[in-house]
């Protein structure tokens, strides 16, 4: 089902917050690049389109992994497929790391900040989005709605209870980690990040205009984006 | 009505969110200390308690500054009334700039910014809390309630929509402005400062223990706590 879902077949440019990631990389010319929760690959290919030396992704989903090779014809990127929680790299491998929408999937943020962090250079960058918090504190992760089925606003709940949420995705269910704002943001702080931009994306005139419904967005927070850099004091 | 509040009452030890807002602070030793939005100067007189140099704090309310007067006896500590808005300091004229749920009653946060970077000296600390923007989002800045009279959850809606909330405090009409955390977070970083922490208080065991209905405050964030540090780089 993921597959058919407009990111998935128009891959970037069919994702609504793509515009505001995109602005957070650094120039990729020359980096190698890491990403975790590559899916299928359209950041990878994305980072080779702007002159990144390497790039590897992780992901896994091997499913998805198998789709991305078959569109990717590049030797320099390399697709890996494992949980992110198992990623081993080398300490300063990579000048930029970033990731999509895959740590709300992951138990511990704090661990994945550390790897990160040892495997950017001094002076690298880390740029990913998650689902906001607002979004994952309930299990529901749904709008409440009136008894004609109208959007009468994005409820919000045990937003302290960090942890497990069983959800459902195109209707199968999925494990996610709600974590609050404040652990993302001072996870990255206390490994050594310096936070350079946060980011809540809004839905672009072009998505407002195309796609009526995206008007709700404006509503409620759906994606948490950050950027962070490598303190080159530490 | 404010002054029977128990955080108006109890000062600092009645406010649920001071135990973490005190984490934040640095050594106020011999430090020179600006409060905007002093009220009863709770936080002026703490400061001075903890040997800070001198304290100057502001409000818009001559009412509150009057009895911030009665409770002072320290020719160390300078309350003067105006908006915050208005304030004039020497450029790095103080060590700690703190502000305790003043923000959200001032149209632009970009200009406190500018001001309190330049007035702080390089390495200097501000340390300020805010209503949460989750807590801002809607006019009614209230729980969702069944017929009952449950709190069902807390409702978010027209976050992206930042500016004027009209919205009651204590049975009286007040002005807030509602900002997204982004804003709070890129207004810090775009002038210079560091982040350094973000705090999303939960009540602490002792005010679940007095007060029961604490408990609902693990279900939303009301408060935001940010510690930000005067980049010695800049």
């Amino acid at each position: 089902e993921y597959k058919k879902m407009v990111r998935s077949v128009k891959g970037l440019s069919g994702a609504g917050e793509w515009y505001v990631f995109k602005s957070l990389l650094p120039n990729l010319e020359n980096q190698n690049v890491l990403d975790l929760g590559c899916g299928f690959g359209w950041h990878c290919r994305y980072a080779r389109e702007q002159k990144a030396n390497s790039v590897i992704g992780v992901d896994i989903s091997e499913k998805m992994l198998h789709k991305a090779r078959e569109m990717t014809d590049d030797p320099y990127i390399s697709y890996l497929n494992m949980p992110l929680e198992d990623i081993h790299f080398s300490a300063e491998q990579f000048d930029v790391i970033i990731s999509s929408l895959a740590f709300h999937y992951v138990k511990s943020f704090e661990e994945i900040c550390k790897k990160v962090f040892s495997y950017l250079k001094p002076g690298g960058i880390f740029v990913f989005s998650v689902e906001h918090p607002i979004f994952t504190s309930r299990n529901e992760q749904d709008w409440y709605y009136d008894e004609h089925g109208n959007r009468l606003h994005w409820p919000i709940d045990h937003y302290q209870l960090e942890g497990v949420r069983e959800t459902t995705f195109l209707a199968e269910n999925v494990i996610k980690y709600h974590r609050t704002i404040s652990t993302y943001l001072n996870d990255l702080i206390q490994v050594g990040f310096q936070i350079q931009a946060v980011e809540e994306p809004r839905p672009s005139e072009e998505m407002l205009a195309e796609i009526p419904e995206m008007k709700d967005e404006n509503r409620r927070p759906m994606f948490l984006l950050i950027s962070a850099v490598k303190n080159i004091l530490k």
